[in-house]
């Protein structure tokens, strides 16, 4: 079994030295625990709500910052997945996450799709997101609005991924009573869908009037919640990946043989009928 | 508003006649409570558990059927979509759904994944779902096991979709307590992902000891449910179909303009990685 660990927290915006000491501690305390992954939040060295790119510069590191190798040397044999500030050596600024063992900094992904205002401080990442093979399992990357387009948890399991770990700030917003959160949902669907272990860090409190859903959440691959976050923001599931690799759900089913690829073309279209729709296979007795 | 109406029912196995008369009078119920699309089971016309394909065949129909006009007559204006069992031309048996209007056959679909044991009795459909422009607005058809591919309602809705009438028919299965059903939570995913309406139409009871869900919903395009079935199986809400035209989120996010084509391109390929992956996207400080 893999303990998978989510440590939900609530970074200070721009106090890059303060978020450190924050995650590096979390990252400690869930090794402690046993974890082999863990997962912390989106632009967890940062914070979130910044006003301008400016504000974002100022805590924008590289891959180089020694910050990683704290947390690598905190996580002792674990593996840690955390969003962080991007400084690119292009210049440019990126929603980030890496991914840490003790060997050092295994891959850094770029988020590809950006939410909202974010358009207005960081640059889209261009690379597909990682599926790093470690000691753990193999584990993709995703982060945030990224979970919310069903094509990317499906190509990370295409590409063999057994855990999709998700660094995410979900302002909260209103769902009806006794519903999860929507990200939640959608989160549930796509370990589902896919058969794969999801694990959503989310961060709590508010920033800047912003307050955060709280929804972190480890996720199995039939699409049930695990763990979720107790008194402290620690969310920990004990799983075997491996169930993650067997994608039969009966004798005469199996989640990725029986799809149908050659249906699938609109996806990968740039044309988008939402405007005018072409009469699509009208059906006539004639016609047969 | 546009009333949806879910039919949810019990056919009986093998008995045409009987389903039929079920059927149609599902339909004028519906119609004379107002609705403009009215959805029926998947098979509603035959049953689902068949143990050979011999048995299908007895009850299998063509596009031409007269039941399909006795629906057209019942349903007095509104658009029906329904579960039959099809005799297509080919002598081949189909898994199929028909949009009906008081024109006639509008479309016919014919189930893309089959599930499970389906596959000794149907041919897979080879054609796209249709998206059918009716009088009640923009309606795209899968059936069942489709909805469970993320790939099928993103590709109606790029489409052009504003409603997915999914005719379904879904097995009891184990969930945690409190939890919905998860064809519910795939089906709440997919709405709110693509902003598009859905309408599951799910069957009562039980056939040959397959006691079914009764899983029926309409889901609103941000994905709550919005309508469940009563006493009488019927499940109902008044939605305005012109919501899912817009899929802006923010002044900055929009659901479809935010997608990233060029990144999704395992999707279509046959290629599965999951026996061994390339080392993916490994970072190094060298290679920046």
């Amino acid at each position: 079994m893999t303990r998978i660990v989510c440590a939900q927290l609530a970074p200070r915006l721009g106090d890059l030295a303060g978020n450190q000491a924050l995650t590096v501690a979390a990252v400690r305390r869930a090794a402690d625990g046993g974890a082999r992954v863990v997962v912390l939040p989106e632009l967890a060295t940062s914070g979130y709500v910044f006003e301008t790119s400016e504000q974002a510069r100022r805590v924008a590191v590289t891959p180089e910052h020694p910050l990683f190798a704290r947390w690598a040397s905190a996580a002792r044999g674990a593996v840690v997945v955390g969003g962080f500030c991007e400084l690119g050596a292009d210049g440019h600024l990126y929603n980030s996450a890496a991914v840490v063992d003790r060997t050092g900094v295994l891959a850094v992904y770029r988020k590809t799709h950006l939410w909202d205002r974010e358009k207005t401080v960081f640059t889209p990442g261009r690379d597909q997101p990682p599926v790093v093979r470690t000691q753990a399992g193999r584990i993709g990357v995703l982060i945030c609005y990224d979970l919310e387009f069903p094509e990317m948890p499906r190509s990370m399991v295409l590409r063999g991924a057994d855990l999709i770990a998700a660094p995410v700030n979900w302002p909260l917003v209103p769902r009806p009573a006794g519903e999860r959160a929507p990200e939640i949902v959608l989160a549930m669907a796509a370990a589902r869908a896919n058969r794969v272990f999801v694990a959503c860090c989310d961060r709590s409190g508010v920033e800047r009037g912003v307050r955060w859903t709280e929804g972190t959440a480890v996720i199995s691959h039939e699409g049930w919640v695990l763990g979720e976050p107790d008194a402290d923001g620690v969310a920990a599931a004990d799983i075997d990946l491996e169930l993650a690799r067997d994608k039969s759900l009966t004798a005469h089913a199996d989640l990725l043989a029986d799809r149908r690829p050659e249906m699938y073309s609109a996806l990968t279209s740039a044309t988008v009928h939402t405007g005018t729709v072409p009469h699509a296979c009208a059906w006539s007795p004639r016609s047969r």
